[in-house]
């Protein structure tokens, strides 16, 4: 099982066994972090999972590859598991799809058209083939126990679903991500007729997405980009080039528009891009205007002022196109008169590597067009105004608050709250937090103590916080290593001890001071019977990290090593 | 010396000897980064400095404390450094004066008194009392061969100025950090008509704060942050603990104006802002309201209401008291009803230090208000508006950008063309850049190689880049140790392979596959008559890397270690 560690204090309470008749909800994912969202929902012995989503990791988390949701108390139960609803195709509501699929391959995903193709995407990736049933804003399904309902919601991908979850116990309406702009460039609304109807008929607990939760008013309106891209590119006096999300559907329909109207074709660069935008060319979320795209292989043919790139790496990833063209490592090679445009959000501690790339795009000559010089990017979720019209036309009895940040959360339950929802009735939880409903009402079941399960290459859960910790003294201290060869029937010091430090603020001659120091410790201890390598690498290691620290004021890892020969 | 490493791949051009009547401007530090500001001056063999800052570590320079200016090329020259001015007292213009007056400890700093007072505290540290000359604004002094006239310009600390350099060769106006608040609170403005009477005269080369050159507008009033401050206080029902940078005057003022309008008393928290306000008060730039500071170990009898602590730790550094508190790791327990005000701004890259204080506090149940919720906050440097009445009432013959990143020099060059200042006299320069400087024209002299050196613990300039890089391998993947023991005759394995990793993604169990593959491939050398230990460790290394790579998919460091007894 992953070896995981809480990352709060909070005590954990075993919930009582679950009654018939009682929905027990668990957020197992996205609750004090943005990313990694799953919620599981058991009644009657059955259990369904709301996405199933991976979080990226932070600069204390070093090495590691993604973060997945602590499904494992789920293990026994994957047979009790009557389907997985996905409501959008974001990573970090599919990405850690193929890792519950390893358990049980036949849990049946339910979806929109484009976020199974998406999912079934990166399945094919890990050489899983789903078993996934296709729904649409609108469709009722009834899943085991589970009667779900499905309704549009707008957010930054296109083909979002919230999803009322009905049962025996009360009714859930969980948003998924979404935001309301009331003129969506495909028209697809967030259905708050649907809302209102459902608020009529009575919800029990509105989960809630609390990304903007703390931005004051309304998030502008995605079409107000069009008209800023439309005008770089016509002063663009040489080639375009516009980073995004490869799944940001809307934005890239933009940059077509914007493209074709100023005569410009579009290449589009990026694995992922290209095959996001591929499915979404063929289910036709994206309308491509006849002629529009060329291959990237034959885009250096096209002049300098008719040709727009559409690429990923609007993050600073290093290994995304406008990274390796900012680091002079990409085929395209921007110049004086070249206009790069991010249009995108800036993630919260990718600023570094974004500005990086900005300044090595800025040194080689190009205009480079971003969110904090021009309106090039919208958020995806609702802010604090958005949210209002939810509560007041849904009228919930319980709030959970979910996806985002502690500070998302709490602000988020104060919306709620100044709608006049008592604040008895709002929760802010965390990951493991149990609740059960009946009746209408919600009730705080226990708390389970969930944590970070890693995937570091091609482990998922074998990387502990302990190696993280002992990456992170290595990663800022470095090591030292010492070997010393004894003989194994008296004691004595046969070979060493040898000395190396890596990663160390020190030249190895600097250690020759100690080594007289370690021997006369190692006599003492033979002197004194003692024979253990073991306990003469504590004293190895006591001897050394007393000087290192005394001497030098420095706390590395110490490596020790006595071997008998 | 230390060992540095350029960081940019721009060709390295030695300048030509200096001619007489010449002046030769290097910027040392603050070209392409914020922070570590210096340039050298040089004429008729004598030397001028100003500023000597230090920049602090991203995250790819792990356990790097600072990064000083590369100024070893002055080592040579030290005797001819007629003084250092300082412009003001932030970190990033005095951080390394203490490491340049361990090279000469006399050589004369030249600044205001708030400054020296700041810079005399730090050198008190180090144990270094230096030699100064106060001067203020209007203030005209001979230097060697160097005129300096002192002009008073407004920044986020008092006290601070701009230095024109009068030679023979012609006339440097170097601003330091600057803005214009038109109504500061102190009343101490930028002198546009200091400016003007320099540009009257004539001013060959213009070196100016770039920081915010990409921002449009104008800076924000410092003293429209008061009555924001003034209406929390007003309302908060509980503490209030205010958190800005520890140099902050004119912040720190409000917060004092704020808490004596409110009837509430002052604490101040953390060392360096109980040293710098001693400072600032004993002087007379703040302004301390008779009765309002309190001793923070008698702030716990005083009313909750009635309390205001001033803390550092805005930036969310780890061991500042603002994330002890949101740590539950100071004596001030923050909970219910506290209010936090960050009054500072968010210096990229801090980001998620800053979001995770900031979600701790929130979670112990205060409400804390920062520059993204509030108007707690306003630069300290010139915005895009600002530049362009500088450039319009100096009207400089020549302009170099200082202090900013790439795309901040560009947008500051880009203004001074915007004037009618020809692209051919606004320079984009680099550190190491060499400009000479004669009859009103600059020509590009040459290029020094200068790079980063990283100041760890007690130890300057000893890491290197390929330590940082180590640090970068063993942080992100572990390293992995074998040791072997062989007859130093025969070759035979005597005792091992031993191996053992750490921060690796695996358990050592599974290396005992590798082991007789280790094994094999010694025998096959000692067979080959291979005797020479470090030879066999490649051996080993080879043995081992291809297995690591090709079975576990890793790229670890690598420790063989072969050892003869």
């Amino acid at each position: 099982m992953p070896d995981t560690d809480n990352d709060n204090d909070s005590n954990v309470i075993a919930p009582a066994p679950l009654a018939r008749g009682t929905l027990r909800i668990i957020p197992i994912g996205g609750l004090g972090e943005i990313g990694r969202n799953m919620t599981s929902y058991e009644i009657d012995g059955k259990i369904l999972i709301v996405d199933c989503g991976v979080l990226f990791p932070e600069e204390h988390q070093p090495g590691v590859d993604l973060i997945l949701p602590d499904f494992g108390f789920l293990r026994d139960r994957l047979d009790d598991i009557v389907g997985v609803v996905l409501t959008h195709g974001h990573e970090d509501h599919i990405g850690s799809v193929p890792y519950l699929l390893k358990l049980r391959a036949d849990i049946p995903l339910i979806g929109s058209q484009l976020t199974l193709a998406l999912v079934e995407a990166k399945l094919k990736e890990h050489r899983i083939k789903p078993y996934s049933l296709t729904v649409r804003e609108g469709n009722h399904e009834q899943i085991g126990p589970f009667r779900l309902e499905f309704v549009a919601v707008n957010h930054s991908i296109p083909d979002a679903l919230a999803v009322a979850i009905k049962t025996s116990a009360g009714t859930v309406l969980a948003t998924g991500d979404f935001k309301m702009d009331q003129l969506p460039l495909d028209g697809r609304l967030t259905d708050l007729r649907e809302f209102a109807r459902l608020g009529e008929e009575g919800v029990d607990l509105f989960m809630v997405d609390s990304t903007n939760a703390d931005v004051p008013g309304f998030t502008p309106l995605e079409r107000s980009i069009g008209p800023v891209l439309d005008e770089i590119m016509a002063r663009a006096p040489r080639r375009v080039i516009v980073a995004s999300f490869s799944s940001h559907v809307h934005r890239v329909q933009q940059v077509l528009d914007a493209a074709w109207e100023n005569h410009r074709r579009v290449a589009l660069l990026g694995r992922s891009m290209v095959r996001n935008m591929t499915i979404a060319a063929d289910l036709g979320y994206l309308k491509v205007p006849e002629g529009v795209l060329v291959d990237y292989k034959k885009a250096g043919d096209i002049p300098d002022d008719e040709i727009v790139y559409m690429s990923t790496g609007s993050q600073g990833e290093p290994m995304a196109v406008l990274s390796r063209m900012a680091n002079r490592d990409h085929q395209i090679e921007v110049g004086e008169g070249d206009t790069v445009i991010l249009a995108s959000s800036l993630i919260p501690g990718n600023e570094n590597a974004v500005y990086r790339v900005i300044d090595g795009l800025t040194k080689l000559g190009a205009n480079v067009v971003h969110k904090a010089n021009a309106k090039v990017h919208v958020s995806g979720h609702a802010a604090a105004g958005e949210l209002l019209y939810c509560y007041n036309i849904l009228k919930p009895k319980n709030v959970l608050p979910i996806h985002g940040e502690y500070r998302h959360l709490f602000a988020n339950a104060k919306l709620a709250r100044d709608t006049g929802i008592p604040e008895r009735n709002t929760f802010i939880g965390e990951n493991g937090s149990v609740y059960d409903l009946r009746d209408g009402v919600v009730t705080v079941a226990g708390q389970l103590d969930l944590g970070f399960v890693y995937v570091d290459g091609s482990t998922v859960g074998e990387i502990t916080d302990a190696d993280l910790k002992d990456r992170r003294i290595l990663g800022e201290e470095g090591f030292i290593s010492v070997i010393v060869v004894v003989d194994a029937t008296t004691g004595r010091v046969i070979s060493g001890p040898e000395i190396h430090a890596r990663g160390f603020a020190e030249d190895d001659s600097v250690f020759e001071d100690v080594k007289p120091k370690i021997i006369a410790a190692l006599a003492d201890a033979a002197h004194n019977g003692v024979r253990d390598p073991r306990a003469l690498s504590q004293i190895v290691r006591r001897t050394l990290g007393g000087w290192v620290n005394r001497r030098l004021r420095r706390r590395p890892m110490l490596v020790p090593l006595v071997i008998e020969a």
